[in-house]
């Protein structure tokens, strides 16, 4: 398959160039989830990443390699989520100065977030694509470099490291439930885990209000999908013309799931219940999409990547209750 | 100082015992509450650490120091709490019998936990005292080795491992905050940093309703110290008499601050949401400690211990509406 052959070593390059600035995060075991559904579940807690997601295993490889020139110019992006924080704290860490756009609508807990990590807010009069054309055409104009949330072979690769930590943690994992936005996660974490385990089973799942690389691979083509709001932002939007994770999401991607808002409510709430945990919409979609074919997986061993944490903790009890 | 000689010792054979089954926990810089109150702050996420409390470095340090007959007899404990849960996951691990009793009066939320790591739950007409009374006596009868919670050099020495990590994670490090019960975390954290490190300030903290070791290092001895119910209740109840942690503690504890069960709960509350994690009300007692003095820490740097997250989600909901 040619893109395992071309992602396979860079995420292996990838492995080298970032190990010492990211966590190996943690695997549990969920007794609870295992004895509730007679499967070996075992919990990827992702949301413990510096930032809250894994969006920086992305933002370290893209950001490291820049040249010194385009380090000094400074990197751009279009985010008020958990990439706008990646590609904030990153920047911070590798002393490079960051710009992240943001929609006027973004809420100050997000912007003080990402503040933090020392970048420049730019706020934008309209929506995140409004923002993001602005962040492009301004990296254009300043000729820096515009860093993609997932439209970006080092983001893919970059994202594909917690591949190797999986495959380390659980080598007797029959299946790995992920949430699908630009596909950036699960292409590069199934391109790993495919090249050394063809056996293995991606699942990927998607909020029903927001299905649209599930669509598109579908359709066979990137089209637009009409979507509504959903509880996980984070994976919610449209897929970009030309997106170099549409071929590999095509091929890697084994079983497609949908979701419902209700799914991913209980599903967060499930999360806090049994493991004391707080995960956010997006993290909640992989587990919702695990409970609803929990049967079909009887004695398997599965994993569950928990991607994000980033929820206002107000939002989530309303969420929740 | 005597106890520090004795202890760093113990505590570098420890780490040298439990590091392959216990998980370096991270330590976060948390943005939040620094801008909040003008310290560095860090926190110790120790309650991701496996049974979600600091409990099971203690507990591998005093099971791997069995010999293969007392290994073959099992171990006895009496904990419905953070303790039990650790005792039976670590007898698990390394394939010893464990027998755990618990007050009739133990939730089934607590009971299930320690099921599921396999362990054999003994219910007790009765309170804690009573469980462990009889525990003792079971152990006496079997020939069996008791695993006290914190009254074992074994144990106090495991605890200590976490403060080799918090020296590698934060050397700039000016005071631990850390809650006290029966002082075997505190003694064996306190013990390593002192040694390495004498210029470290050691703060116990305690609820008001739970006060017992520090009345007890300022009466100078051993006492009983009636308490009240408290959200802590992994720190509650009385010392042993002629507990092994009273010397350490008396000498390394450098402040003692007391907090309110008001205290205690916002702490909790203003950690779920700065930082989308749920601690139980023992966590909350070091970060309500701080709280209440991070006036006098300007400028410094601190760690925060949470050491633990064992609390079921709906009561941490009511603790903190």
């Amino acid at each position: 398959m040619n893109h395992l052959e071309t992602l396979y070593p860079s995420i292996l390059e990838a492995e080298n160039t970032i190990r010492r600035y990211i966590r190996t995060t943690f695997l549990d075991y969920s007794y609870a989830l295992s004895k509730q559904t007679g499967v070996h579940v075992y919990l990827k807690h992702e949301a413990q990443q510096h930032t809250g997601s894994f969006k920086v295993r992305g933002a370290f490889n893209r950001l490291l390699s820049l040249t010194s020139e385009e380090a000094q110019q400074g990197v751009i992006c279009a985010s008020a989520g958990n990439h706008g924080c990646a590609v904030a704290y990153v920047a911070q860490c590798l002393n490079i100065q960051a710009t992240v756009f943001l929609p006027e609508t973004t809420s100050s807990l997000k912007m003080d977030k990402i503040t933090s990590y020392g970048a420049t807010i730019k706020r934008v009069k309209g929506d995140c694509l409004q923002a993001e054309l602005l962040a492009r055409q301004e990296a254009e104009l300043k000729q820096c470099v515009y860093v993609s949330p997932y439209n970006d072979p080092f983001v893919i690769a970059g994202q594909g490291t917690l591949g190797i930590e999986l495959q380390a943690q659980c080598p007797e994992m029959d299946a790995v439930f992920i949430s699908v936005g630009g596909g950036g996660l699960i292409a590069g974490v199934g391109a790993y885990l495919k090249s050394v385990n063809s056996a293995v089973e991606m699942v990927g799942v998607w909020p029903e209000h927001a299905p649209t690389l599930s669509h598109c691979i579908q359709a066979n083509k990137i089209i637009e999908v009409i979507e509504k709001p959903t509880y996980s932002e984070s994976t919610a939007g449209g897929l970009e013309q030309g997106s170099i994770t549409f071929e590999p999401c095509k091929s890697i991607i084994d079983t497609h799931i949908l979701v419902s808002e209700t799914e991913i409510a209980s599903a967060m709430k499930l999360i806090a219940e049994t493991e004391t945990t707080l995960i956010e919409g997006a993290a909640g979609v992989a587990v919702a999409g695990f409970l609803q074919k929990a049967k079909t997986y009887q004695g398997k061993h599965v994993v569950i990547v928990l991607c994000g944490k980033n929820i206002p903790y107000a939002q989530f009890k309303e969420i929740t209750t």
